[in-house]
């Protein structure tokens, strides 16, 4: 598949941005770097003015976005999410840079859906927002003074991601049949109804079980074949 | 020297533009990535209430930045000045990506100092403003819509040279003595004056070859050295 295949398959999703101007100056950085797709989870104002004006050339983008009401709803499809995030958190795997989650953006965009995930221009991404993605990444900045513009920040991701899409990509990372997010969470519903079923887990607060068994998975980059496997396991487990 | 001591030596000059807001959001830019110095040139509205509120938390960049009245001007003390431009260009040189700037850049700011030069908004920069440049740069965009916001592109540029400064350089690009514009600038008026003398230059339009000399100058990457040596030269010949 070529470059640009790759890239017609990798959104850009933003979290309850709170200035429409930022989203208009997003679509502008993702159609210059050939990108097309927007998704928007809760825009505190989306359409607007704002943004028709700081998205220039690229209204067709805007006309596309698509808007959501959560995050999860905007990353189905996905085999893979990237997380940007400007603050260093105690996660379980290392943060990535810009140029690594453009290459690992680029590479999985040659065998499916991927997103790029960013949050409020004040507050970020929410660690139950972070939860839903396979890999973190920060754009590295001077420790004084990291606070990209949420527009710009965009721009650098999908240079990033363009520059790998339009060179060879040397090796893989992930299994090329990688589960969807519709495929985790369904097999997380199963395996959570199961345990309470048993009595292993409370109704009335499943959360963390259900959060730890998404990060492990996630972690994971489970496939397709991975998840039937699990469902098999936890069918004959139940009976 | 340390890489961030590498990129207090690189400037940004903004020829020309339009738009306050791209100014201040172009600091913002630039103090994320570790960068400290912006030079206006000819800016149509500074300073301005847009420029204040797009700088966000880089006000400081916008209190220092220097205004100058020519791209010349704004170039003092130079080594190395890579010129971006949007379109592609009829010049004696390849372009440069955006990673190769920033790579030479980072390089050369080991060395001395270096501009980063951006033109207007709508025009980009002018043939005799590129002319003062020793190299040029293009941010790979997509051919059917190229049109990165200024500060966006500037973001860009800064994030590259952030990137090459902060991680070891395996080669020199240029002599370590590289002699400055103004160095380059005296020799040329001298040779200009002395050619003038000889009649073999009309005074009433001597720009051509001056703006030819200029570009091999310019493209050879003068040491100060080679500046002293062709003093002499033209001393000796104009006796």
């Amino acid at each position: 598949m070529t470059g640009g295949a790759a890239l017609a398959r990798v959104r850009v999703v933003l979290v309850g941005t709170s200035h429409p101007g930022n989203i208009g100056a997003a679509a502008r950085a993702l159609k210059t770097m050939g990108l097309a797709r927007l998704a928007l989870v809760n825009p505190r104002r989306f359409p607007d003015p704002e943004a028709d004006a700081r998205a220039s050339g690229a209204a067709d983008l805007l006309a596309s976005a698509t808007v959501h009401a959560s995050l999860a709803d905007a990353l189905a499809g996905t085999r893979l999410a990237i997380a940007f995030t400007a603050r260093p958190r105690d996660l379980a795997l290392p943060m990535l840079d810009a140029a690594q989650a453009g290459e690992l953006a680029a590479a999985d965009a040659a065998h499916g859906e991927v997103a790029l995930v960013f949050g409020n221009e004040t507050y970020g991404l929410a660690n139950d927002e972070i939860a839903l993605c396979q890999r973190y990444a920060r754009i590295d900045a001077d420790p004084g003074y990291a606070s990209l513009n949420l527009a710009a920040a965009v721009q650098v991701a999908a240079h990033e991601v363009r520059k790998a899409a339009l060179r060879p990509v040397p090796r893989d990372y992930a299994p090329p049949d990688a589960a969807s997010h519709e495929d985790v969470e369904i097999l997380l519903a199963r395996l959570e109804r199961a345990l309470v079923a048993k009595g292993h887990l409370d109704p009335a607060d499943p959360k963390r079980l259900t959060e730890r068994l998404r990060t492990l998975f996630h972690r994971a980059r489970l496939s397709r074949t991975e998840v039937d496997l699990l469902h098999g396991v936890i069918g004959a487990l139940e009976k």
